[in-house]
């Protein structure tokens, strides 16, 4: 039984961990939403030290994987969800990370200055950062999904992976916080891709399930009309 | 021959791999600096694409590697510099990637709002995150790795790997942008670690040579004495 360790509260970096979950059909306990986030918490000091430096966090036996990326990939190779040849492994887990990294970009829209202080003490500096993070960098991220995916066909990497969904994943958040900034974005390729991800059949019945959190203004991808304003 | 592609004139994200490649012992090609970064740029939509978003690159015959992480992984677990259980692969893997995090937001201190602008352009802002840059973050990442060498002994992850290479190159690259901030730090472990990295022969004859070059105000590391300023 694999043991997710995360907030609670979010879907967050959190989500992508659990979208893997969902799709390889493994049960796993979400200890932050079980047990609350104290728990949470308390296992990085605890069970989870110490090469974990912050969640998500996945416990397997007597394994402990951080980083958002490879938990991906590790639950991805262990159980169907990644190419077997290790050229196709590479290109995947190159894709989940630059797709982390556009993560933290996201992040950092609304937190460009520090997290130690709320948005509302950074507003200024997150319009500008917000600002140009729409012109030119989600065009920059997403066109590279795009023009892999002309090369590729159905899935970034011959055959659906973890890396898929961490696609998947990417645009919902980002068309939540910026709505009009992706309505303008040509990318039919991704776009059929996140539909292609929404339909299978465990992806489904997570998504309409109460385990699927709404997004929300504690998470990574915020909507606050502000950013998105010329 | 491995083929390293990155820009010829900084240590920048490169240096991570560089200095693995030349741990190992291995030869290799550093494209930009043989035959300029119009070959590295040419590269990324030619030879590289389309799983490469941006250097550093590693080419090992038909295997293309990109993000920093990613490569020393697969160098480190090829070239005998990285545990050989799963466990310890693991966790060598978490601490790279998190250096990489910490390298992000040292990054982030010049350029907390665009990439595509000056330093010059972005000082106020930039003033405001170095400070809760060197307030917050350095002391817990650094915290956070000296904690798992009082666990661990050594090295990071029990023997050597280039988790350890990461974390003297973080350590140096932090010395030379916030020389103040570093010299408070409580770190007498990683400080141990550094130098004990410093002493491997090939390093030292790698940290000698013109092949490493020194920081500047054009890498990721830069030292601008405003940003330490209380």
């Amino acid at each position: 039984m694999y043991e997710l360790y995360y907030w609670s509260g979010i879907q967050g970096r959190g989500e992508f961990v659990r979208l893997v979950l969902e799709d390889i059909g493994q049960p796993y306990v979400d200890i932050g939403r079980d047990k609350g986030d104290d728990a949470v918490a308390k296992a990085l000091d605890g069970v989870l030290a110490p090469y974990a430096f912050a969640p998500p966090v996945l416990r397997a036996g007597d394994l402990v994987v951080a980083q958002t990326a490879l938990i991906t990939r590790w639950l991805g190779e262990h159980h169907g969800l990644a190419p077997h040849d290790e050229r196709g492994r590479l290109a995947a887990a190159t894709i989940a990370l630059t797709i982390a990294d556009l993560t933290a970009e996201a992040h950092d829209t609304h937190h460009p200055i520090t997290v130690e202080e709320a948005y509302e003490k950074q507003k200024a500096s997150a319009r500008e950062r917000a600002r140009a993070f729409r012109q030119h960098r989600i065009p920059k991220f997403l066109g590279y999904l795009e023009r892999i995916l002309e090369k590729t066909g159905n899935y970034l990497v011959g055959t659906v992976s973890y890396a898929d969904l961490a696609a998947f994943q990417v645009v919902e958040g980002l068309t939540y916080a910026f709505p009009h900034t992706m309505a303008k974005q040509e990318i039919p390729k991704l776009r059929a891709l996140r539909d292609r991800i929404a339909q299978r059949p465990r992806i489904t019945a997570y998504l309409t399930s109460d385990r699927r959190l709404t997004f929300n203004e504690s998470g990574i991808f915020r909507h606050y009309p502000e950013l998105e304003a010329a």
